[in-house]
């Protein structure tokens, strides 16, 4: 029985500037069911204000609290631990963390900083996390399929350079870290055992989330899906469909 | 039988701006006997003419012919195999790789790039690489002391970014790749296995050459050594001196 709904956003709602056939019919849908729903994303490269902008642009009809990002699960295990933020992000990031801490011990944060990974910047992390400052992780994606259509390094790749580097292991607070997916579920108040995660990342959204524990896993055909995705994971999806609302058609019935 | 002397440069002759002392005696003493002698560095950030320089600069007599480079190994690879280099390196480096072919395949050749490590040139190695381009690494060190004498990331941190994101992993051409300490052995005309090398890090330089085959690997307690590194490798090291003046007298006895 499924209580709760987990949604990837860019490749399930929409692609580039696109949204995707019947992807608001079946936002309308699940909301029309009263299944709450959390729309997960490891995208670190705009402010929860910008992408909620850009979704409504799109006419996608998304609540400001039902988005849950990985800056937003940084910042709630800043304030619990006591850290401030050294930040390596993306720039356009950098306003979801004005309400952290300044002062005090600081604990690296690493984002998809993009082309503001520079050496200067890494070595500067590299130093705070071999002087013993925490390592968090927002996502640690391989590639990402970049403006011009072609792969580029994600923020993995810089993940694994620091922790080269320093012999430190981050922590990761995106997709796929149980932690993520369980924060996720409590914010909606049901167990992750009674939620459904759809996504076109087979490995991150929807291995990642039935491994967390999700009580089902959903790939949509759409996106990054590449043609045989669902045989390369561990767990093997619940299910294989076209889209997001043939997803939600499934989850209703 | 030692037949051969393999010797690394910084730390073993000379520490910053300052031959070491007795550096200069031991080298003599080695071409008095008559033992040929390979200086074998996975310094990447300036090209052999310019280290010979500083070498001669610091009163040591090192002969051009002697000094075993990766780059050099680098140039013997493309080639020996057909490609021309896509080059990440410090541009200090670079007319080491002047006489390398420019037209046909692409081998990309990643060196201690430094604060020329930049998101675009590491996105274009890493397309060449996801493109199918041979991946070679002149070194892979996770840190090194810098100028400021804390401690900076080296390249093996950026050869683990773009493995990760390729999933191809580097041939490492520098120390401590068994076919570097082979290749500088075969080039005095000795098997690997009557040689000798002397270095100051217990890992890259004396377990990597033992571990590759070569007859002894003797540690000095200069440069880079830590009290008790010994006993952190294995293999354990033939034997631990002061410095090389001890080795060459342990050596030569």
């Amino acid at each position: 029985m499924i209580k709760g709904v987990l949604i990837d956003l860019s490749g399930v709602l929409y692609v580039g500037d696109a949204a995707l056939p019947g992807a608001a019919e079946a936002l309308e849908r699940l909301e029309a069911a009263g299944l709450p729903v959390r729309f997960v994303t490891n995208t670190t490269r705009k402010t929860k204000a910008a992408l909620l902008a850009q979704l409504r642009g799109l006419g996608l009809p998304v609540a400001a609290e039902d988005v849950f990002t990985p800056a937003q699960a940084a910042c709630d295990w800043l304030a619990a631990e006591g850290y401030a933020p050294h930040l390596l992000v993306h720039p356009g990031l950098e306003p979801d963390f004005a309400d952290c801490a300044t002062e005090g011990p600081k604990a690296v944060v690493l984002g998809d900083a993009g082309e503001f990974f520079d050496y200067a910047r890494l070595n500067a992390a590299f130093r705070a996390i071999a002087g013993g400052a925490p390592f968090l992780a927002l996502a640690a994606n391989r590639v990402f399929k970049d403006a011009d259509g072609e792969l580029s390094m994600d923020a993995g790749a810089f993940v694994a350079a620091l922790e080269y580097a320093s012999g430190v292991k981050a922590e990761l607070l995106g997709k796929p870290a149980p932690a993520f997916f369980a924060a996720a579920a409590a914010s909606m108040g049901v167990e992750l055992a009674q939620v459904a995660m759809i996504g076109d990342d087979a490995e991150a959204d929807v291995a990642g989330a039935l491994a967390a524990g999700a009580g089902g896993g959903v790939l949509v055909r759409t996106g990054k899906y590449r043609e045989g995705d669902e045989t390369r994971v561990s767990p093997r999806p619940t299910a294989v469909v076209e889209d997001i609302a043939e997803a939600v058609e499934l989850i209703l019935r």
